[in-house]
């Protein structure tokens, strides 16, 4: 899968317009620009919302990245640079946010097909595959985004990785409540090769299983190895009766915009 | 798939054996015995029990015909010609109805194993190919009947079909609730070539939404022609990322007992 059309931005510039921070530099000697992490990730957000046109149906992403994404649309409408936006939020968290910066809301059964979805990813890979979900709203995210004519992905350089599962972070699987110790043994019998680990994803001060938007549980795999075919990893762990749905995203995502300490790269997938 | 070993056992027999009607006949003039549907799916299933052995763990199936495989363990287990046996429910329903009978239960998280599942099907194909699920129950009969060593699926003749879908009823597929209309006209998109109509299971007089064991919804699939490649089928519903499970059982059942109107057959896959 060939992967085309870099674009390189001044990452201090675009700070500098995104961030809104202080006065313009002066041009003899502009101070040095510290950008920390979540710097790029609002820089990142901000380039994918020039995409965003009045009259569209916008998929709203969930998580830090996609947090930015979210409020700049919001400011935008507030600003009266675009109207007419209908956005389709990816969690209830999103939905909460959306909502208190009076973004007009919808959902999949009233807009079939969106114009446009951004959100951020925890791992991409070189053709564009993601890892996503560790947030715990991988399902409605895959939904959403599944049907979408452009899928804009916002991630800081640290999210880029060889292959998926490289990072050493989760991989999310949601599955059913139901017996789910059974469906943790059947998933790591099914990368045993690939030197994997499961657990249940639980949070609080009591440990108790995180439950996702839709009543489900979530196993987190971890790899050692690379996975090999994406694909047929994919289906395998389709095949197992209590998942629900995995947090790969293969062949989904059609622009990639990573924010970086030496610039802004919009990357598009080759159709 | 070449299928092996059909045995045919008098179904007037079985009938008397099992169902325990009345006094035995005469050996000069047995008397004509008419058969119900209802005594169809009590023969198959008194059959069935006879590959329970002491001490095995068993799946107890849900529906009408599996109802009377679990009232005759229950009897068994009673009459003390069965001892030690623990069964995993496949579903609410059929907990209870095992509570009521006195069998011990477990599930699939302390026994990851199973012995032996018997339970019905709404349609079997020559290939022992299933559709499962008319009863709302596919997804734990399918957790369940993935993870034992047998599996005998017990029918009256009715259910043989020529290929799934071939009777013209529902093949159900378990969603998640949200955005359910979006997820039925992707499944319809899927079949288009298959004459297919997709509708959401309702119950009551108010026509509610009839809501799963584990709180999701069942779009039921109609199909007019033979849908052809059914692991390909049931990757690209797997696929749809609302989609938790369908009702098509491949290449899970090992032994097939159907009883009809001229006797019983058990009908071993070939491995």
């Amino acid at each position: 899968m060939a992967i085309a059309c870099p674009h390189f931005i001044s990452s201090e510039q675009t700070a500098m317009e995104a961030a809104r921070v202080g006065p313009p530099p002066s041009v003899q000697s502009p101070p040095p620009v510290t950008l920390t992490q979540e710097d790029l990730k609002k820089i990142a957000a901000y380039k994918a919302v020039e995409f965003v046109r009045s009259g569209m149906v916008i998929g709203l992403g969930t998580g830090s990245t996609a947090k930015h994404a979210v409020d700049r649309i919001g400011e935008l409408l507030r600003l009266g640079e675009l109207h007419d936006i209908v956005g389709i939020p990816t969690s209830k968290k999103t939905h909460e946010q959306a909502l208190s910066l009076g973004i007009p809301l919808s959902d999949l059964d009233s807009h079939p097909t969106l114009h446009l979805a951004i959100d951020g990813a925890d791992e991409v890979d070189p053709h564009l595959n993601l890892v996503k979900g560790r947030g715990g709203s991988l399902l409605r995210e895959k939904m959403i985004e599944a049907a979408c004519e452009k899928f804009i992905v916002i991630v800081d350089e640290s999210k880029r990785v060889k292959h998926l599962g490289g990072s050493g972070l989760a991989m999310p699987v949601e599955i059913v409540p139901f017996c789910w110790k059974n469906t943790a043994k059947r998933l790591l019998q099914l990368f045993n090769d690939s030197g994997c680990d499961a657990k249940l994803r639980t949070c609080g001060e009591k440990a108790e299983p995180f439950v996702t938007d839709n009543g489900n549980y979530i196993i987190d795999l971890f790899f050692e190895k690379d996975i090999g075919d994406l694909q047929a990893a994919s289906d395998a762990i389709l095949r197992i009766p209590s998942v629900v749905e995995h947090g790969m995203f293969l062949d989904m995502a059609t622009t990639l915009i990573v924010a970086g300490k030496k610039g802004v790269e919009v990357i598009n997938k080759e159709v």
